[in-house]
């Protein structure tokens, strides 16, 4: 690894932390999310509604692209970014409608 | 699929405006982060210094599925969206690193 001087260093911290400063948001609103998706798990459960929802998904991916392409952020990514997310969301409602919770501490992997 | 009542209905279309809210903030967040990690590409690409950072991975990672813990979001999920994120990231420093900038629009897939 290349040596780095001082100014380097302190410009690498300084975004690292506004980095780590992100992280923590994302986390926290993912966090919120999962919340939401797993109140609606529930209530598919209750109602017999199917766990996943084409329809809604298709409409989210062209809205997030667009938020995506609007913010600057690779639309592309944005949308695998969202499925990678959506496949978690699936799997709750799948563990809800057979078991009536989600267990958030066991995916020892 | 089963007929939904209106209140199903109503309560389905509550929560999921509050997902829509959500993830416009989740997509700005992350436009957000690569903007800093483009930045930290580039300086890296600027000094000769290697695209990925194993050591800094590991504490963030460790970090994460704290914070994780503490919004209750599975830290398992926590840790494998991370690794999701952060191979974006790479693969922008090594764009940066051999092209000099990221083709944000460019990822037809």
């Amino acid at each position: 690894m290349a040596e780095m001087d001082e100014s380097t260093r302190a410009e690498l911290a300084e975004l690292r932390q506004s980095i780590d400063n992100i992280d923590a948001a994302l986390v926290h609103l993912l966090a919120e999310r999962f919340k939401a998706t797993q109140r609606v798990g529930r209530l598919k459960a209750e109602r017999g509604l199917p766990p996943s929802d084409p329809d809604r998904e298709r409409v989210q991916i062209a809205r997030l692209r667009a938020l995506a392409l609007d913010a600057q952020l690779d639309p592309a990514f944005a949308e695998k970014w969202f499925n990678f997310v959506v496949a978690e969301v699936i799997h709750h409602h799948e563990q809800i409608a057979s078991t009536g919770s989600v267990s958030t501490q066991s995916a020892a992997q």
